[in-house]
């Protein structure tokens, strides 16, 4: 009796320890999120001291990451997890090294910000840019909410809507062009433009990519390199 | 006596089990230059069956990724690793994300072949690209070295190689710049170049990637965003 209260304690214990770690995952996605809304809006309003505020919460980003990892190593090391618990440790280190990089984005993102607030014709560039970044926004909040409910019909919606985002970035880039042969005085500015898309183009493929460790952890096999991730490179062209 | 014989046995196979996954990523990082290599002479002799080569050969190294990928987690499973065991499964689960990404951009540069091959002045660009190009080979082929042998100063260098690879990109892109500024025609093609040493530059941010785990199985702690690190955001500006 004593024996089993004793293990009911420590799967108690254990339990709370991932749920501690998934815990800790949204919180650091909700940083995440937080970034990149900061830095779309310095872009739009060309506000340097909220981008600048983007540059120097970035180290807290890092930092979270940091301790996740430490910590699901530690579980690992510890408690040897099994099945889907080993899953569910694998795919946060695999997530939380794509919100830490989704974190870099956002603080390229505030950095184009200063440079381009004195370029000739920035806001119709940024009106541009702005439907793309509502958009990988979504996928970001859409990849969170499959992984905090382990959703997979959500991870796939999201995980499909990547490609939506890889077309409205080749028609934004095809336009940015067309600009610069009309005005080649602008290519300077609108290189930061193409930067500043490039970085949320981006942030769409690791949302993406957070999606299939949410299907992995759920279905426990490799979803990637389907035929329709297969599928999915040969519509790019 | 028997106990132990069995004991040594467990510990011998599990040793070679590692040196297994160990030797695979060697592998897989072998397939993943080779597929770089191809990819930077397809660009620059405008060579178009050997650019198809390199996409076809993609599905080879997803599929390594996955193999090992499996291997990786039947160990933590099984074996239960702990110490600096654990540390080599986490690292090569890591590693082997960066190599498979780093696969994906050499297809997308020989993707660039074909539509560059007929336009104006390709080979001007190019020979820009090819500097870019030795270089981050030159990285990649480091990073492989000092993770075959846990080679801590060869991690170093190669990460802090990074910032030069920055400094080339961004030197590189200014000159694209020009050349559009004095030229608007060849605005289409050189978008293409801009695609090309963008996926370079970024397989050269990858290997810089399997410098820190490297350092980080050898050391035992994370030495990602650390001061140096700091310091190379702020040179890029």
């Amino acid at each position: 009796m004593e024996h089993t209260n004793m293990t009911q304690h420590i799967s108690r214990r254990y339990n709370q320890e991932l749920e501690d770690i998934r815990n800790r995952v949204l919180a650091m996605g909700g940083l995440v999120e937080q970034q990149l809304l900061d830095a779309m809006t310095a872009l739009e309003k060309l506000d340097g001291s909220l981008a600048e505020k983007v540059v120097e919460r970035d180290h807290e980003v890092n930092a979270m990451e940091v301790a996740i990892d430490e910590e699901c190593n530690l579980v690992l090391a510890r408690r040897q997890p099994a099945a889907s618990d080993l899953r569910l440790v694998v795919a946060v280190i695999k997530t939380i090294t794509d919100l830490e990089r989704i974190g870099d984005e956002a603080e390229r993102i505030a950095r184009m910000v200063g440079s381009m607030a004195e370029a000739d014709g920035a806001n119709r560039l940024f009106t541009q840019i702005h439907s793309l970044g509502q958009h990988v926004r979504r996928m970001l909040r859409g990849a969170l909410d499959a992984f905090a409910h382990l959703d997979t019909e959500k991870a796939v919606d999201v995980w499909s809507e990547d490609r939506a985002v890889d077309r409205e970035y080749e028609s934004l880039m095809r336009e940015l062009m067309t600009y610069m042969m009309e005005d080649p005085r602008s290519i300077p500015s609108i290189f930061k433009a193409i930067f500043a898309a490039r970085a949320i183009e981006r942030i769409g493929d690791r949302s993406s990519n957070i999606c299939e460790y949410v299907l992995y952890l759920v279905h426990g096999k490799d979803v990637r390199h389907t035929r329709l991730d297969q599928q999915k490179i040969e519509d790019q062209d």
